[in-house]
């Protein structure tokens, strides 16, 4: 699994063992990170970022690696997050298979890959690995902590579970809880992958591959991913050119097919199929709710954080708006200044990834006034 | 595949040949319907229902048949659809598999099923069909055409195939060409029963079912056919009681996936993947724009009727409400008397299956005005 890891990624080890929230424990763990900037001398310009599912730690180019990262246009000198003011921390989630210790790594206990054999992921195991990271750089508070997606969760339990660990934060088409048709939607890519029998409970290697059920469960991500609005204008009814027709009965028709088609390709052999499923079971099981007494309100008002922005986009279905007001109301609950920024981007849940026109602006106004 | 066949149906036997729109013919097709109240003497109190993928053309209890029919609440004496005053005709699509002639049915030039010799399917070609059954029957011009979903743009086609066939027209939930979204839905769809080894090019048998790729298909439908909506009351983050616990990992925790794995049980047996997989591509391919250089507004302007009446839910994610918005806009740009009545159902692209307190008074009223 080690061509999933940048090169110049840098590793933590983590305590040993790490104890996980839903039991066991891990030994000899690591989480992969990257950095950006300078660390001043009152350590007080720190702004650690949690990703999606998917992404690595190397959000952009650094001095160990000059390929382009995944949120190049919005780090880096001058731009929205500045790295000649911050200095930023990626980490990789744990759980992942792009570096941090997951299904996917050596099980040390028995020299095999822990496969399904790898405890229970939580949400929460993921914040507490990043906030190892973040004390081993010997960073007490953080300027900022900013989330993405399942990052925006990760973000919310480590304010929650770490007091005092960040002065702000940045939620970026988050939630505070996994909703029904979130979840339904991860359970049917889960399912997809257990389905393709060669997924065979966990035991595939790269001969014996669940290639089917990763294009299924990708194919169904990108649809949730995007929104209609952006693809009635960029597909529309557009037919793929007539000198490459797809053979297959029922095969590929239209652009949108193909455009699907592309994106499964590039991510089946390039995400390991046990890491998948558990980074997306994590999510379902997220509710800043059990917190407080079932009330996900009260449990956002139990974070403390002086100053809050949450974003989103208008057509995200699959972490909609309202969950972001949500983010921002309950912070504000707790003593938060809080803004609520809804942004009209086209593009989904993914807007954070390719609207900088609207992210960027958002993200670089709410840090200036740090 | 007869006990998809509900007792009583009655048979239209087509013209044979009967021509497909794509190539290809039929030889000696049929197709199901059932009928409910009196044809008067003048012939022009028909109503003619056409459905979506699935049902068949037992739409509510008749003489015939005592069991309770897929649209029982709206269609029937006093009903929002009133059997004392019109004469109900609902046809099962040509293609499907709950009667009328499809790939689950015998080709007669062969002996064998049709499996994928099956030609081409269109909307149009359903129309067609459907539009044999109402002559037949001796019905000149139909007060009504009533088309749902796939009906919706059955119904299109009806009309502008055969000008002066209805004087009036309520599409429900329905839309004039297929968008990028729901040809990614239906895509995936058909590929998760490609995939399933079982389907096997189509040549599957009741011992050797596409059973998986039946079950994930139907499961990606009902997501899309509901609500996000609807289903935070409605689910929330309720688990599965503990005592009937799920022991395959990654298997069903929260009700919803519950919710989902009923769903796809009731269906998986019940629906030929074939005639499925025939169905689903005839929408990707409907396009009004077809029949007018391209401009699905004035392929929409071209079918003349006298009143027509467009509804639909805000929450529809599959057939969103600006399609039908669209057809309104459309028909009235050909001459129509028409209306566009959006419907704050929270129960998504199935709401006229459910939300009778919004669809049957919307319905009704416009029925009454006739």
């Amino acid at each position: 699994m080690t061509e999933f890891i940048p090169p110049a990624t840098l590793f933590h080890a983590l305590p040993s063992p790490f104890p996980m929230k839903r039991g066991g424990e891990l030994h000899g763990a690591r989480v992969a990170y990257e950095t950006w900037g300078q660390l001043n001398a009152a350590r007080d310009n720190a702004v650690l970022i949690v990703t999606g599912l998917s992404p690595d730690a190397h959000a952009a180019r650094n001095a160990g690696n000059d390929e382009e990262g995944w949120w190049e246009a919005m780090l880096g000198p001058g731009k929205a997050i500045d790295t000649d003011r911050w200095f930023v921390i990626c980490v990789n989630s744990l759980g992942s298979c792009k570096g941090s210790t997951g299904p996917a790594s050596i099980n040390p206990q028995t020299g095999a890959l822990y496969q399904l054999d790898f405890p229970e992921l939580s949400v929460e195991d993921g914040a507490r690995a990043a906030h190892a990271v973040v004390q081993a750089l010997g960073i007490e508070t953080l300027a900022c902590i900013i989330g993405n997606s399942m990052g925006g969760m990760t973000a919310l339990a480590y304010l929650l579970l770490h007091p005092g660990a960040a002065r702000s934060h940045i939620n970026i088409s988050g939630s505070a809880q996994a909703l029904p048709f979130s979840i339904a939607i991860r359970s049917l890519q889960r399912e997809a992958i257990r389905l393709d029998p060669a997924w065979n409970h966990g035991h595939y290697d790269d001969d014996h591959y669940p290639e089917s059920g990763m294009r299924m469960a990708r194919k169904l991500g990108v649809i949730t991913y995007r929104s209609a609005l952006e693809w009635d204008g960029r597909f529309g009814r557009v037919r793929l050119e007539s000198d490459r027709p797809d053979e297959e009965p029922f095969g590929l028709e239209f652009q949108v097919e193909s455009y699907l088609e592309g994106h499964a390709r590039r991510f089946v052999r390039r995400f390991d199929p046990n890491c998948y499923l558990y980074l997306s079971r994590s999510m379902d099981w997220f509710d800043l709710a059990e917190y407080a007494g079932g009330d996900v309100m009260q449990g956002l008002a139990k974070i403390r954080v002086e100053r809050a922005l949450a974003i989103g986009a208008v057509t995200d279905i699959l972490f909609p708006l309202q969950q972001q007001e949500q983010i921002a109301q309950g912070l504000a609950l707790g003593g938060a200044q809080t803004e609520f920024v809804p942004l009209e981007s086209p593009q989904g849940h993914d807007a954070f990834l390719v609207d900088f026109e609207r992210f960027a602006p958002a993200v670089a106004g709410f840090l200036a006034k740090l």
